[in-house]
């Protein structure tokens, strides 16, 4: 059995998912093949639907299969506050956890000199771009509250002082160290409307 | 956000995983989509040739992509011994654990009468043809110690009698009640050598 070709395969595979190791990747194959095989064939599409079609937004840089995504398209969101994140999973848990209601702006990373990642690599021009129009009022900058995160939203605060826009930094309740995507909905909420100037 | 067509989609569907909520959904699919692409592609892959080509042993009925499982094909494994339980995932890790080199038969289920499950839906036509081809010497009994496995391996053995096969059940080491399937591999071969005529 230990060599069982397609098995052991799709074992394998299942590792890939994050905090999913060889026993869990197993019982997912058996409950897959044994008690929900038109599941397994969705998931399966599904995927390969996700990687071939997501890309970035061209406004904001989030994960989206359209060329805007749905918060950049949607007119009723405003254009005058602007909310710098890390990931595009920070503008998932912002958007479900707050009654936030701008923009935003996914970094996808942030400021580390050591391992060669600077504004460049961060979208910066873009960023500055959006500055440069004069449309933005407030960025609020919701990088993690880690040392590299907290260069970063110095960093842009700096920029933003350039433009003259205010630039605020999500703050009360936010535990230093911890990462945004990890945080409960309710603390988010409460660092979000804490929010002071930077 | 909310409304984001695919991700949505990918995130409801790797809730089907046992084990996965959508909390974990969710960091999954940014994990695939943001750091490993490829590993997603190949577990769409993988997914879909699993589903579509995995099917039941001729002999043994455990999944497996050939008309015969490895078990089943190798003349090495002692046919005179058969090791009868109740899924795939306890043939997987019997051979992982123990050093049992007899043959397998799985029930895919346990007899459970309110449920409609009788002899017909375990396959036992099948288990009797073997035992009638008066090759088997001993039926070890492994369905796990729940109710229904113990009444399901009590079903097994009278029939083992009437074609004077000798019935044996692993027994030490297997907590009442517990499921094979999630026994740690000491306890489990404990449990197998400690086998006694049932
Ligand atoms: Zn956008
Ligand atoms: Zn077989």
């Amino acid at each position: 059995m230990q060599n069982q070709g397609l098995l052991k395969e799709l074992i394998q595979s299942l590792c890939c998912l994050p905090g999913v190791g060889p026993k869990s990747a197993q019982r997912m194959a058996f409950h897959l093949l044994q008690r929900n095989r038109d599941g397994g064939m969705q998931l399966s599409k599904m995927l390969a639907r996700a990687v071939n079609e997501i890309g970035h937004c061209r406004e904001c840089r989030t994960l989206t299969e359209t060329e805007l995504c749905e918060v950049c398209a949607n007119p009723l969101r405003d254009a005058e506050t602007l909310c710098v994140v890390e990931s595009p999973a920070d503008v998932w848990v912002i958007d479900q956890a707050t009654t936030f209601k701008g923009k935003y702006f996914v970094l996808h990373g942030r400021l580390s000199p050591l391992d060669g990642i600077g504004p460049d690599q961060l979208g910066f021009e873009l960023l500055e771009q959006r500055m440069a129009t004069g449309q933005i009022k407030e960025l609020i900058l919701a990088t993690n509250s880690t040392v590299e995160g907290q260069a970063t939203a110095h960093f842009i605060g700096e920029v933003a002082g350039k433009f003259n826009i205010r630039a605020t930094r999500i703050a009360h309740g936010v535990p230093m160290g911890g990462e945004l995507e990890f945080i409960d909905s309710g603390t988010l909420a409460h660092a979000f409307n804490g929010r002071r100037e930077f």
